[in-house]
């Protein structure tokens, strides 16, 4: 038996037309489906955006990227990790759109493209992981006005932080370094800088994680839910030992259930005898290392023998899952493994 | 560009061969290839351990063993996980030998199957996760000899703690079990099992990450190893900061790159401020917050701007890397992610 992850497309829905009330009018809607859509499922995850009106897409690689088209025939799509100019042909097979992150992608592509595709280009305002910064930019400025920009991005650093001024200097350098790129689409937000106010949206933002469920917020809707099949139920006597290394060992008589999920699947080891799993709103702490395949957990207060147990619940939502974790939600979706059943509805 | 997960055949070859020469005569060495061959790829890796002359493979779920079957005709295939008795036909379909965990599904596998498929039984000797216990064992002694028995197993759950006690007495609990199941095959140890010394051979070892290249010792040899691409390279001076939250400030000015794999590709988040990559012997610390699909670190001390750096080298192995991240190797391989190329060699 595997478990089973449950995605409702209700809810995703309610999270787009969500970020489509907070955007201010004008602004594009656009939607970030790298990592397989968060590990929810590229094939059925965009196609279900686009239903919602959504043109554009984020992807880090070409190969993702190509996905997204094999599913949506008319949408722009782009690649956050720059133009793999070693797959040039890709870009124009699948009508791909790099973005554009330094001085060597520019002069390749026109090189190999010159005005025959489009282009986006990412400016650096201060993260400093990819893109061209403001020196790069003044003594490249030629070279990327040449370029056929359809887009120029930035990206917010601690977006998640509302009160930081790294937010306001990043938006008003963004503002400035544009100036001398006129009349081409402008974008610096994801799903956090959306929510930081108006002056974040520009021509496009970017959500991804808060479609996904992985923001908690008043507003947004859970996505998903994973249900976990119990394999096996027995009775563990005081001072019985359960799992690798006897790391647990119980102090009265308990109730045991073995699930088949492990961190193979997505529930991290970091969990073993600190998470719980949950049967309607009751709690079953895992009690023992969780395995590659398996989890223990304590079913003493539960009135029956579950058949499954849930890793959500209402109170205890990805993002709780993920400080748990000690992480954040994007790595607990990410890590969604290939033997979880997706289910959709 | 995307990270390239090299895996050496080679290499693969002389850890079965490690665990061949070890085990005793008349022993027979089998092969855990679940979850994916532990992330390697069980369509390459099953035929690879086939050549050595394995016919036994074990992996955890059905679907994991159809897999197998797929790329190994002739194989006798174990499902650790259980009988997974709502998807019985698929058992003969595939021959596939279910691991009876419980009463419930020796009664299940009698009734669907009664003689006409062979099953394997897990006895529970102390782990406390799947298996029948002593008492389950003796309570339904005649339904378990009813069935068509072709291997007992159990598993040990402190093999890695080589003087642990407890792998002692799970294993004569074992041994004192099997007796009311006289001339059937009998297994109860993996890797570190295998390891402890004849007396845990019986009649077949179940080796898995140490065939993988998951555990440091002198006779067994590394598998992997990732090569991940450089996307962009810069200068940051002094005070400058880096990636998510802005984590790293720099002390001085530095050289650095920022590299197209992150923890959606297996570099765990955790590693941030923390890990290392590898130019050839010279390691290249991580600075600020590894993203979803990209890391940087600093190369200040390289020669020359590196096109790809490794995550392991022959000081650091995967069970460094895993210790770094908190966790065991295990968990490093599975997670390793989809968009890195699997290359064998």
């Amino acid at each position: 038996m595997s478990p089973e992850l449950h995605i409702s497309f209700a809810n995703l829905q309610s999270n787009l037309q969500f970020f489509h009330k907070v955007i201010k009018k004008n602004t594009e809607l656009s939607a970030v489906v790298k990592s397989d859509a968060y590990g929810l499922g590229i094939t059925k995850i965009v196609p279900e955006i686009e239903k919602y009106g959504v043109r554009s897409f984020f992807t880090a690689t070409i190969f993702e990227a190509i996905k997204v088209r094999k599913c949506s025939l008319h949408s722009e799509i782009f690649t956050l990790n720059g133009f793999d100019f070693l797959k040039a042909e890709l870009y124009k097979e699948f009508n791909i759109t790099p973005i554009i992150n330094n001085k060597l992608e520019a002069e390749k592509f026109i090189k190999i493209f010159n005005h025959t595709h489009k282009a986006a280009i990412q400016l650096n305002t201060g993260m400093n992981r990819l893109g061209l910064n403001k020196q790069d930019l003044f003594d490249n400025l030629d070279l990327i006005k040449s370029l056929p920009l359809t887009l120029i991005l930035s990206h917010l650093a601690c977006a998640d932080d509302t009160s930081n001024e790294e937010n306001i200097l990043q938006k008003d350098l963004f503002i400035k370094l544009c100036k001398s790129l006129p009349n081409i689409r402008k974008s610096i937000s994801a799903s956090h800088g959306t929510l930081l106010g108006n002056e974040f949206h520009f021509d496009m933002v970017r959500p991804g994680i808060g479609l996904y469920g992985g923001i908690k917020n008043d507003g947004l809707k859970q996505v998903i839910q994973i249900k976990v099949p119990v394999l096996q139920n027995f009775i563990i006597d005081k001072n019985m030992k359960i799992g690798y290394n006897f790391t647990f060992k119980a102090n009265n008589k308990m109730k045991v259930a073995t699930l088949a999920i492990g961190y193979a699947d997505g529930l991290p080891r970091i969990l073993s005898n600190r998470g719980k799993l949950f049967y309607e709103d009751v709690s079953c702490p895992i009690i023992g290392r969780i395995s590659m395949d398996l989890v223990t957990v304590d079913i003493s207060n539960l009135p029956e023998i579950p058949k499954y147990l849930n890793v959500f619940s209402p109170e205890y939502q990805v993002d709780d899952f993920a400080r748990d974790c000690e992480t954040i939600s994007h790595e607990v979706l990410v890590n969604l493994g290939e033997r979880i059943d997706r289910v959709y509805a």
